[in-house]
This record gives structure tokens, sequence and C-alpha cells, in this order.
């Protein structure tokens, strides 16, 4: 069986000082701890913070890159880089491999990941992200908000769990 | 000079009964008769509407298909049929080759578009569409709102000929 | 229906004093003539003889380009062009849009395309291209060798129609 | 810093009692032992038994499937399974994200892989693989052959160092 992984999905223009940063970093330690590899889409920001924090804790880290090892490596708390060269539709591998997602605050390119993990029924909670609505609807949404960084790995774990009927 | 292209992204699931159907029968329509290639999904609902309609006004349509002409071929109206087997991937792909692109309602394979057009800055209108906003944020948004077909072909096609210096 | 598609695959650096542009300038103008759309990867050389051919002699042409517009511009020869920004996966593209397909000459990126033809059950003519042979086989080989332009085009349109039942 | 990863490419219809089978299985366990990540396109036949002779080394394996989790699951030996759905497209990541790669008999899929490998310039080995050849040329290949399992994991170290500076 691979292992389970979670992706956490945030902006690369994140820096240390600002709370996705911290968010991030604490989010990939907790689900690091818990034994989950560590999805990121493998550049800078909270990207390299979610790894970061995974790293730290002993886990296993694993990077989709947009581009290629010449033009944009991975950060260095990426352990298994994955090179595509495909640019953003690397987001689609991103969360086809997850069993959960997280997104965590984000640009246009995390709103694109939450967008096609909808899609692809990968489940994603949201934190501090971005408001979506669709125009004239009354259905229930098929995202979860989280107000913090355990709550959304507590819901990401659980989503992941029951996705594979463990 | 390749000839200028304008997406119209909806949803494949809308129907003739649908105001959004019509929407983007019409804006196919207008699109064809000033000139423009209309691209879309290539699959039926929306994109089919919008084919259907450049394709009655004379004008040539572009289909870009997730799957193969064996598994989803493209709907009736699509002159030219790209295949990329790729599945949603194909919404970059999307985005990529238009000089502007129109929102019509949708769901998540729409948001994707939305989200992946304002990553790679083609230009994008919203009509009726997904509301999105950003956590925390003050600045302007990157995408143009319109309130009918008329005003969103405007908006579009005033946005592609802008994007190409004409 | 959308329009016939047949692909012409060859390298970009092909000049007009090689042979193959010549050939590929030749197969673009005669399967314009049989009203084929001529589909080629969109950049230059023995891309650009095929597309000027097929547009002189008054076809339509398709490119399918690895980068965006702003990166790898289409060759003026290109009437419609579909940019993927994926780099070499867009040869994937270039072989499941085609109703039969053409190799002229070429590096290793033809190479693929033949490869990725000859998996995804894409009719293909070689012709002055790549010898290719299995380890230990006896099976018949699924390509077709061609000995001038004018029988690879026919070998081609063959292809193309026995392919859709025509 | 990332891993080095070295690709093992091959069929999936081959089965326990082929050599490639067992050619697979040896070099997956070599280069776990040498510490290497291994590679695959995470399917069965050389795939699989690549990834067991890894795993049941004691190495990581990284999988890159060519369709989601339910259609096209990873074998049980792959630690790492990313999901691409984009069909033979995922081909172009796994020769992008290896230091270097061997290519053990295999089908078209292999030859391509082979082709893409030498077009993105990752070293490729070949074991009792495809011959090729390009028409009219007189340049030095820039593939190796190797005549056993050993020499090829010998000669793909030895790239995967030298392309890193090692």
């Amino acid at each position: 069986m691979a292992r389970k992984i979670i992706g956490i999905f945030g902006a690369g223009r994140v820096t240390e000082t600002d709370n996705d940063w911290m968010a991030a970093f604490s989010m990939g330690r907790l689900l690091a701890q818990r034994g989950f590899v560590v999805l990121t889409g493998g550049l800078g920001g909270a990207m390299e913070a979610a790894s970061r924090g995974a790293r730290e804790a002993g886990g296993v880290t694993l990077g989709i890159l947009p581009g290629t090892r010449n033009t944009t490596p991975a950060n260095k708390y990426v352990d298994i880089a994955v090179y595509t060269g495909m640019g953003e539709a690397r987001n689609v591998i991103n969360v086809k491999s997850c069993d959960a997602a997280i997104a965590i605050g984000g640009e246009y390119g995390t709103l694109s990941e939450i967008a096609l993990a909808l899609k692809g029924q990968c489940p994603v909670i949201l934190l501090d992200s971005w408001h979506i609505a669709p125009h004239n609807t009354v259905k229930q949404p098929d995202w979860q908000l989280a107000s913090s960084p355990e709550e959304a790995v507590s819901l990401a774990i659980a989503a992941a769990e029951a996705e594979s009927g463990a």
C-alpha cells in the first residue's frame, strides 16, 4: 500500500513574518507527526514552510514542481522532487495525488487547486483562504472551513481516513 | 498571424431551458460575427451552446477536449477538435490559448478555469458566475463583471484587442 | 462533425535547403488540397514548412505549441495556435488529435511523437525518419514506410479515412 | 537536498517468467541498496518488478501513474504514488524527475520514454531494449547500451552522479 498523502496548498510569496507561513509550518509538522507524507508544490513561501515543518518532525515531504530541476528547483526541505515541466498543469497532479488537502491563504494558483480538488473529489479544507460561492445555488458546499491549523489538520486527517475506508 | 481566439467557459450540465445555455449561445454567435475563433472545452451544455451559436453564425469553433475521440468525442458544433487525454489539465490549455475569456455560470471546472486565467494573465469576464474573494485583501480584482451577454462580449473583445496591442 | 486532421511531425532545426524542409512543405500543400487540416507542433523548421505549404494552398493550419504566446509564439503560417505551456507533453496532444500522422526525418522529439502515436493507435507513416526495432520480436510493425512525400500523403489519407470508417 | 532518483522503464505486460521481469527486479534491488529512490510508471510488469526489488531491499519507491487512484491504482510495492490523470503525458514527468534512467525491453510506451529522456537530457541506459537510429546521421548516440542488469545499474549511477556534479 502506498503511504497516505495530505497536501498543503498556499502562496509562494508568503514570508516567515506572515501568519500563513507559521500556519503552514505547524500543519506540516503535525501531519508528519501523524505519519502522513506532506505534498506541496515544492517551491517557496507556504510550500517551503509546510515542507520544513514536516521535515523537522522527521516526516517525508513530496514536492510536485511546475518546471524542471534547472529552471525551478525544489526548496531544500523537499525529499522527493517530482518535476513536471508542465507549469500550472501540475496543480491537477497535486490534487489527484492527495488523500485530502488544506488550502492556507493563497493567490490564484491556490484558488485553482481548491477548484480542481472540488472537481476531482479530493476533500479540501480552507484555512483563512479564498471565499467562493457559486451564482444562484442553495446546495451545501463540498468544502470545509477551519479556524486554526490544528482544526485544519484534524479535518484533513478525518477526510483522508474516510476517503480510503479506514 | 494566428487568428484571435476568445474562450467561453461554462458547465457541461446546462440545458437548453437554462438562462446560461442561451447566454452561451448568444455570446458564441456575437463573437463569431466579430471574426473571433470561439474556444470551449468541446463537450456539452454551455460548451455546446457557445459552439453552436458560433457555427450558426459562420464562425470557426475550437474545442479542447479532456479525453480522447473514443472516450469523450467533441460535440457536433466543434470544427477543430484537439484531444488531450489529460483530464482537467486541459483547462490550463484553454486559458493559455485564449486572447480573452468569458465564464458563464459554471461549476468547479469553470472555477478552475477562472483561477487559471487569472494566474496566467488571460483577461477574464464573469457573467452570472462564481463569486470569489481572497482572504484579507484590499487590492483591486483582476477580473471584470458583466451583467449581460452583450456586455460580456464587448468587454472580452476590448481585452483581447488590448492584449495584443491592437 | 469536426474536420479531419493529419499531423506532420519533424525537426525544428531543418532549414529551407534541407530535403526534409521541401518534403514537409509539399506534404502540407497536398494535404490542404485534399481538404485536411494540417497539424504541427507550431514552431520552426519542418513544422513551419508544413504549415506554409498548407496555408499557401488555402488550407487550415493548427499548431500545438509547447510554451506560451510570450515564450514560444507560433510560426506565422499557423492559423489556430493552441498554447499548452506543457513542454514536450504537448507531443501527446499532437498524436491524440490527428486522424493520421507523417513523421519526416526528425530528432528526439519526433521519435517521441512516433512512439506516442504507435502507443495511442494513431496511424503513423515514416518518411526518411527514425529506424526503430523492438528487441527480440517477430511481430509485424504497426507503422508504414513511405519513399516519397506523395506516397506518405496517400498512405496517411488512406489511414485517416479507414480510422473513421469513411 | 532532494534524494537522488533513478528510473526504470519497461513494459507493463512482462510476467515473472520473462527475463525482463527478473532484470527489473534485480536493478530495483541494486539501486535501493545504493540509496537511490526507484521511480517507475507505477503499474504492473517491469514497473512492479523494479518496485518490488527496491522495496524488498528496504528502498523507497516512487510511482508516477497515468490515471487516478480509482481507475489505475499503483502496484502494492509503490510507497509514494503520484497520480497524474494525464495518460501518456506522465511519461514526460518520469524522465524529468530522474537523475538517470534505465530502459529494460519495453513496448511503445518505453520507446516514448527513451525518446523523451534523450530530448530532455536525462541520461538513459538501454538494456535489451529498442534499437533506434536516426536517418542519415553520423553523430555519436546520446544513449548507452548495457549488457547486464549490473552494468546498467553501474552506468546509471555514474550518469546520475555526473549529472549533479557529485
